[in-house]
C-alpha cells in the first residue's frame, strides 16, 4: 500500500468508516457489546466483513472507537455551550443542558452510556478511559462554584447520579416504561418539562435553601 | 413424575431452584443477558446443565424468573415499609427509601434494572410485565399528594427519571468512575450523605418553594 492514498480513494475510505461507526454505535446500543457481532454492521453497511477488518482489527477497537467517538463529541459539545459563561450557577445549568441536548439528539449515545454504567466487568482498560472529561466537566464546575461560595459543599459525584443521570434515564426510559407511559424525549413540551425539573432540582442540590 | 414429591427431595429440589435463581441474577447482572449462557449458571451452582433445564425450560424463562423475583421482592419491601405511613410526603420519602435500601443490598437488581431500561429490544413481553408494580408505586404516591394539594402537579415519570433512578446509578457508578473516585454505596457515610441529597431534591421536585 502507498502512504499517500488518491484523494478520491481516501475520500471514500474515511465515508466508508464513518458508516461503519454509526451503525456499530446503533447496534452496540441497540444490542450491547456482548450480542453484537461485526458481521451484523458489516450487514448494516452493506459490505463485507474483511472490509471493516481493514479499517477496525476487531469487536473490541470498534467498540473503543464508538465511545471515544461519543465521549469526545459531547465533550467538544459542552466547550461550545460553555463558551464565555463564567458564573458558577450558570456553568452547572449549561454544562446539564448541554448533556441533555447532546443525549437527546444521539440516544444511541445515552444507551451506550447507559450500559457502560450496568457493565461490572470493563471492556478493555474501560470504564474511565474515554468518560474522563466528562467527569473532568462536572467535577470542575462543582469546584468552581464551591470555592466562589456561591454553591454550598456538594459532591460532585451525588449530582452526577442524582442530576446528571436522570437526563440518561430521560431518554432510555422513553418507550422502556410501557405503550401507556411512552413519551417522545425530543418532543418540545416534554423536554421543557423535564429540564424546568432538572434546573430546580440542580439549583436545589447546590445551595443553601431548604427544600 | 408422582405430583407429590417426598419432602426432603422437594427441600433439596427447591433449594438447587434458589441457587440457581441468585448465581443466574448475577450472571446476568455482570455480564448481560446476551453474554449469560445456562453453562455459566450450572458451573457457578456446581450442577450440570440438563438440572438447570429441569427446572427452568431455557435462558429466556431463567432470566424472566430472575426479573420477576427482583421486582416481586422490590415490591414487598415497599409494601413492608408504606405500612401505616399516610403522609404523601413520608410516603414519597419511604418509598424512595425502600428503592434505595433495597438496591444498595441487591446489586446485582439494581445491574438488571439499569441493563433493563438501556435495552431497546424487549425480552418476551417486557419491559413492563415485571416492573409494573414499581412504576404504579410511585404514580400511586405522586397521584396521592397531588389530590391532597400538598404536591404541586409533577410528572411521575419526571420524578422516576431524575429521582428514583439516581438510586440506580448510585449503586451501579461505585466502580466504574475510575479508581480515584470508586466509593462503597453501603457504607454508612456515603448512604447518609446520597439519601439526605435524594430526599433534598424529592422535596423540591414536588413542592412550589423556588429551588
Amino acid at each position: 500500500m502507498s502512504a499517500i492514498k488518491p484523494p478520491v480513494r481516501q475520500a471514500r475510505g474515511d465515508a466508508t468508516r464513518r458508516q461503519i461507526l454509526d451503525e456499530a454505535e446503533r447496534i452496540f446500543a441497540d444490542i450491547g457489546y456482548a450480542a453484537a457481532r461485526l458481521d451484523h454492521v458489516a450487514d448494516a453497511v452493506g459490505i463485507r466483513r474483511p472490509s471493516i477488518i481493514y479499517h477496525f482489527p476487531g469487536k473490541q477497537q470498534l467498540y473503543d472507537e464508538v465511545e471515544a467517538d461519543i465521549f469526545s463529541s459531547m465533550h467538544a459539545f459542552v466547550l461550545n455551550r460553555m463558551k464565555g459563561v463564567t458564573d458558577p450557577m450558570a456553568q452547572l445549568l449549561t454544562l446539564l443542558d448541554a448533556w441533555l441536548d447532546f443525549l437527546v439528539g444521539r440516544p444511541t449515545a445515552a444507551r451506550i452510556i447507559q450500559r457502560l454504567i450496568a457493565d461490572s466487568a470493563a471492556h478493555g482498560d474501560n470504564p474511565v478511559r474515554f468518560s474522563e472529561t466528562a467527569l473532568q466537566d462536572i467535577e470542575d464546575v462543582v469546584a468552581a462554584g464551591v470555592v466562589s461560595g456561591q454553591f454550598q459543599p456538594v459532591s460532585a459525584m451525588v449530582l452526577l447520579n442524582l442530576v446528571a443521570g436522570g437526563a440518561l434515564h430521560y431518554v432510555c426510559n422513553a418507550h422502556q416504561l410501557g405503550p401507556s407511559r411512552s413519551y417522545d424525549p425530543s418532543a418540545p413540551a416534554q423536554l421543557v418539562e423535564f429540564r424546568a425539573m432538572m434546573h430546580r432540582l440542580a439549583k436545589a442540590a447546590v445551595t443553601d435553601a431548604p427544600a
